[in-house]
C-alpha cells in the first residue's frame, strides 16, 4: 500500500528558539485531505556516560515542561556547528554539564524522540574513559543541574520508582545493561 | 542546590488537534527569568506486541513530522476515556491497528517523550497471547498503515541499518533483547 501524504500547503504557527510549529495540510493515500501538526527541532545528542568504577553519570534539573525535577544522563541541542560533527555536541556537553573528556566515545543509534509530531532527532553515545577537563566551557544561560551516579542496579531501581521517567534515560540504561551480558 | 524554576506568566501560543504550545516567563533558582517553550500532549501508550512464533509485530506508516515511513510498535493517543485506565487505550489500539486482542498485558514502564521541550508522556507495555478479535473498531480517518513481523535478530538488524528510528520501538526491542535473558 503506498502510505505517502503530500503537502499541500504549511502554516507557520510559531517561530521560537527552541521549537517552531507549524500546520501541515497534507494529501492522504486516497485522495482525501488532513490536518498535521508539526513541531521542528535542531536535534540533539545524548551520552551514556561510565565512570572508571562503571557507574552512570546522571543530571539532575529542572524541566519546566512537566514542572518537576528529572534524572538523565547529559545531552543537548544540536547548533548549527555540530550537524557536520555530531561528537563534537556531545564532548562540548560533557565539558559543560559534567566537567570531563570521553578518552572512549562511540555512537549507540540514533532516533525520533516523539515521531507522532515532532522531527527531533536524537543521536544516543557512549561514554567512557573519563578525563577531567582544565579548559572549562561555560554553561547555557539558565542551566542549573546536580550530577549524581548510580551502579546499573541503583539505576534500574529509579526507574521502577518512578524516579527517571526520561526516554532516552531509560534506553541507556537498557543499553548499560545490554553490555553486560 | 535548589533547581526549582517558578513560573510568572503564561501565553497561550496555539491550540491544536494534537497539541498545545505555550511559552512560559519563569523565575530561576538564581532570581533572573527566562523563557520556557512547552508543547502539550494528552500522552500516549505504545506496546510490545509478541506473537506466538515469538516475532515483533511492527506497524509501517507516514509520518509527516519527518515526511517518511517509519516502522514502529503499535502506539496511540490516549484520549479523556482512557486517563483512569490506560491498558484501555492499548487493547483500543491493538484492536484498531493490528485486530488483536491480548490475551497476557503487562505495564513495562513510563517515560516522558522529549522532557526538553513537551509534557508528552509514554505508558510502555508488553502484549501476547494474541486472538484476533470479532468486533473491528474503525482506525481513524486519516490513518493508513501495513502491519509486518519481525524476529528480534531482524528487527535489531532494522534498527542498524536506520531503518527503525522511532525511540519507542528501538527502547521495546531492546526491553525484548533483556526478556531473552
Amino acid at each position: 500500500m503506498n502510505l505517502e501524504e503530500k503537502v499541500i500547503s504549511t502554516d507557520s504557527i510559531y517561530q521560537g528558539v527552541i521549537i517552531d510549529v507549524e500546520r501541515q495540510t497534507v494529501e492522504l493515500p486516497n485522495g482525501e485531505s488532513a490536518f498535521r501538526e508539526v513541531v521542528h527541532h535542531s536535534g540533539a545528542v545524548g551520552v551514556l556516560t561510565i565512570t572508571d568504577d562503571n557507574k552512570i553519570v546522571l543530571v539532575r534539573q529542572w524541566r519546566a515542561p512537566i514542572a518537576k525535577e528529572t534524572l538523565e544522563i547529559p545531552a543537548g541541542k544540536l547548533d548549527d556547528r555540530d550537524h557536520a560533527d555530531k561528537a563534537h555536541a556531545v564532548i562540548r556537553e560533557l565539558n559543560e554539564e559534567v566537567r570531563v573528556k570521553p578518552g572512549y566515545l562511540e555512537e549507540i543509534t540514533h532516533f525520533y524522540s516523539s515521531v507522532g509530531f515532532s522531527d527531533e532527532e536524537m543521536t544516543l553515545y557512549v561514554a567512557s574513559d573519563l578525563e577531567s577537563v582544565t579548559d572549562e566551557l561555560p554553561r547555557d544561560d539558565g542551566e542549573f543541574l546536580n550530577l549524581e551516579t548510580y551502579t546499573l542496579d541503583e539505576a534500574k531501581a529509579l526507574i521502577k520508582r518512578g524516579e527517571i521517567e526520561d526516554a532516552k534515560t531509560i534506553m541507556a540504561i537498557w543499553y548499560f545493561e545490554l553490555m553486560q551480558k
